[in-house]
């Protein structure tokens, strides 16, 4: 989640290697884009592994407004609800374009963690660092105002799957709706801060899609800039 | 977190029973009220088990202010950063009573749900209801508006440490600046929340504490309200 890349490979190796081993029972699938792996309300019974493609997660609002949770990838899963033993799943996740992905029954995997030390102290650090990303995006709506939430989203998003690295920087596919769900503020707003940032050649927007260099944007950000576009309570 | 408190019982047995396994080292002890377990940005390499008195944890923002994250008594625990790996915790985890906890490292911990199959299973589903919790918390600051969260925030800390069960309800012990800290708004707000709370005959205030019948709030909530007293964008 928040840490870098070369760290989590090895973790990934751990926990994949444990969910598709044929003990635990998972079954993979292809599905189109647009395939709901799991629905807000819905019986929170499964696990949902990633091989490939890319899984959206998103809260749903009692205007039926979403916000967009988490990104996943390769490597990736969903289903902390089943593995908390909830009745009810707490988000919905959607395969955004075509994904291959293995179905595990949460009791099933927790009955395999039993039998499989090195899955399941990988498990914990994955949770614990669920749990840190969780709460460090609670205190940017505290804490922070529009742009620095803006620039962090950025930032968090530049290593997930949605995103392509290049010589420059990254290519983020990303709606502005998209975004707006994730900083957790209306469309215009983030166009506003987006357009800001655009005339500090620190961002290049395309059809939806972000161009930028994470670094330049970390610096931006550690400099302290002039007087935010948006200020958000 | 989120569920209820039977459930946790046994939980919280097989997940104390490993932790003060004198296999993992851990060292227990007294704390006087205001001690501070671990800072924001200390190195992180501790869980803390509490046995008994109250640990708060906060985030604290830029301008030094606090954001109450999590009430934990006894069979609770903190350390998420040291779990996930990270080097500097993210929160400040203070006992606002006397307390007993235990100081057990990470690394031995880890080594430690190898050997023991059952609290790594509790511990994964244990964590995964703190990602839920942590989740809840981000949704409830972008979807609810003030008195929404206000109402989620009294029923949650409802069962927690800083509660005490009495027949018509709870005594949750919180100053309106602590419950502004946790709600994500001013003291101001929270306090002219409660007041309408106080008119509806839903709430009594006292020194430093609340009294309310978490049932009562909880069909109040669901019965849909008049016009909230402050909208928070």
């Amino acid at each position: 989640m928040s840490d870098g890349t070369s760290s989590n490979f090895s973790v990934v190796s751990t926990v994949e290697k444990f969910l598709i081993d044929p003990q635990l029972g998972g079954r993979r699938y292809n599905v189109a884009a647009g395939t709901i792996l799991h629905e807000l309300g819905s019986k929170a019974s499964s696990i949902f592994f990633v091989h490939s493609g890319q899984v959206r997660l998103h809260q749903i609002g009692p205007d039926r407004s979403a916000r967009l949770v988490e990104i996943l990838g390769p490597g990736e899963w969903t289903g902390s609800s089943a593995l908390a033993g909830e009745a009810e799943n707490d988000t919905r996740a959607t395969a955004v374009v075509a994904s291959v992905v293995t179905e595990i029954s949460a009791e099933s995997m927790l009955d395999g963690l039993g039998r499989d030390h090195g899955a399941a102290v990988e498990m914990v650090k994955q949770l614990a660092k669920r749990v840190l990303a969780a709460r460090e995006d609670a205190a940017r709506l505290v804490f922070d105002d529009c742009n620095e939430r803006l620039i962090k989203t950025l930032l968090r998003f530049s290593t997930s799957a949605a995103a392509t690295q290049r010589e420059t920087g990254v290519v983020l596919r990303i709606t502005h709706q998209q975004l707006a769900q994730a900083v957790g503020v209306a469309r215009e707003t983030v166009s506003l801060a987006l357009t800001q940032l655009r005339h500090q050649n620190l961002l290049q927007t395309g059809r939806n899609q972000l161009i930028f260099d994470p670094e330049a944007l970390r610096r931006f950000q550690q400099n302290g800039r002039g007087t935010p576009a948006a200020q958000v309570a």
